[in-house]
């Protein structure tokens, strides 16, 4: 069970993610679910975002957006979960060093659809680096891409 | 020397990537040079972009956007200038399968700077598949970011 | 079910890669199994492919050969499995092509162990380039590294 | 100018990956120079290193190796140029928390020749982690491959 302090860093995560970095407001990404277990950031397809107008898809960069967003969220659910007795300041401190090193993206199919789900999980969990899996797919079950990143945690 | 085919496809790839992609709109990506000695592709900082409101840097995603974008344009550009007997159909019907397989972005630097200029070169290119280097400078030469893509051709 | 010209490629090519590639003999890399549902690639722990000494753990150059190895097969594997009316020469025909892209590896724990195991599978299939994801696990079920790699099939 | 401990590491350093690796000696890798500036790593072509006993060509095992032999060693030479008052204690710490968080291999040409030869240079400079980018070429400069590998220095 997560403590109060787990949960409320993650909260604060979640709504700054949603409602104040401007580039997830262009693009009309939301952090739908974020806890000690992972997170879904979701994304409703609208004009703005396709990148070929013939096949009415989702460009490859807000994919690739998604996949880092759900990467960095990942990386520091599992830094938040990896220890019981965080203090609020230590993990305001880690959250300041939380950014991407590297990531490979890999496109399988086309973006069709009306809401984009990316997940992930950790599959190397450090106190200073983490590397995550992530994926996309939309609203029918459809595995749109891959992603594979590693993260600064600390 | 290009050939009138080569500059009237590249012309018209630089057009459709420039004004006919609603999500390079919503970026204000702007294709500044492509000819088949490659590519340039730039943004302009503006608040929408920013993925960190503290430090007041481009979001990672808007990085991977314009990597890929430029890694694509490239690509094409060395299939264009692989041969100097393409008809105008033969272009036009690579352009439809031209498409990201995978991408590497490497994060060096944080996004600051008021225009990101994008370029890029092959490193292996084929009839099908080509893989190029992308890079990601400021205004004032600071390296943002390496990109490494593989790119469907034909 | 397998039709024979698929069953005698496959084995015709898991006897290649087991007994003909020098370097598969050096490591003592063994084809444990492959059929259209996949491969199993193992390598039995020898002082030679030990990285550090202290540490008594394979080379990291090890892990990447046996993913890469298994990533080949498996894109193989699923260019065999895609049509049931391959002839005997197209499938040779393609088998000379073969070829990795490009790969990326996560090195997620220290390689110990007595045996290695590789496993992958296909993530996008197509008729010129296949990407696949791997696996390596020693005989504990630990696992050691992720790969990623894309290859030229046809 | 180097520090006598700087010099003394690195050529402790050079020592130990050129006798005492014993994946290092099974492939007969060579460490030819290292000093701050990077490494130059090489390898003999000799028939147990083949891939491919049709086209006479190193296995991309191989080469995936001398890329992250270079890579780590060019992440750690980037450690120890970036202070001169490092203690020797200190660097023979950080020597053994050195290790592949993951790298990406691009496979440009096959590898024909006799000596191939591995360069590298540091692309993101950290004190926990660092990036490199890798070269592979062969006697006639004909480039092989190219590396990019995120390590771990402390």
């Amino acid at each position: 069970m997560a403590t109060a302090i787990q949960t409320a860093t993650l909260q604060r995560v979640a709504q700054i993610f949603d409602a104040q970095v401007p580039f997830h407001n262009l693009l009309g990404l939301d952090i739908k679910r974020y806890d000690l277990d992972g997170v879904e950031v979701t994304i409703r397809m609208k004009p703005e975002l396709i990148g070929n107008i013939h096949q009415q898809i989702l460009h490859g960069g807000v994919t690739a957006t998604i996949l880092d967003v759900v990467g960095g969220l990942t990386a520091f659910a599992g830094l938040v979960a990896s220890r019981d007795d965080w203090s609020l300041e230590a993990l305001q401190q880690r959250l300041k060093t939380l950014g991407t090193i590297d990531m490979r993206v890999d496109y399988l199919r086309p973006g069709r659809g009306d809401v984009f789900t990316g997940t992930g999980s950790v599959i190397r969990a450090g106190n200073r680096v983490s590397v995550c899996r992530m994926e996309l797919h939309n609203e029918q079950g459809t595995h749109i891409a891959f992603g594979t990143g590693t993260y600064m945690v600390g």
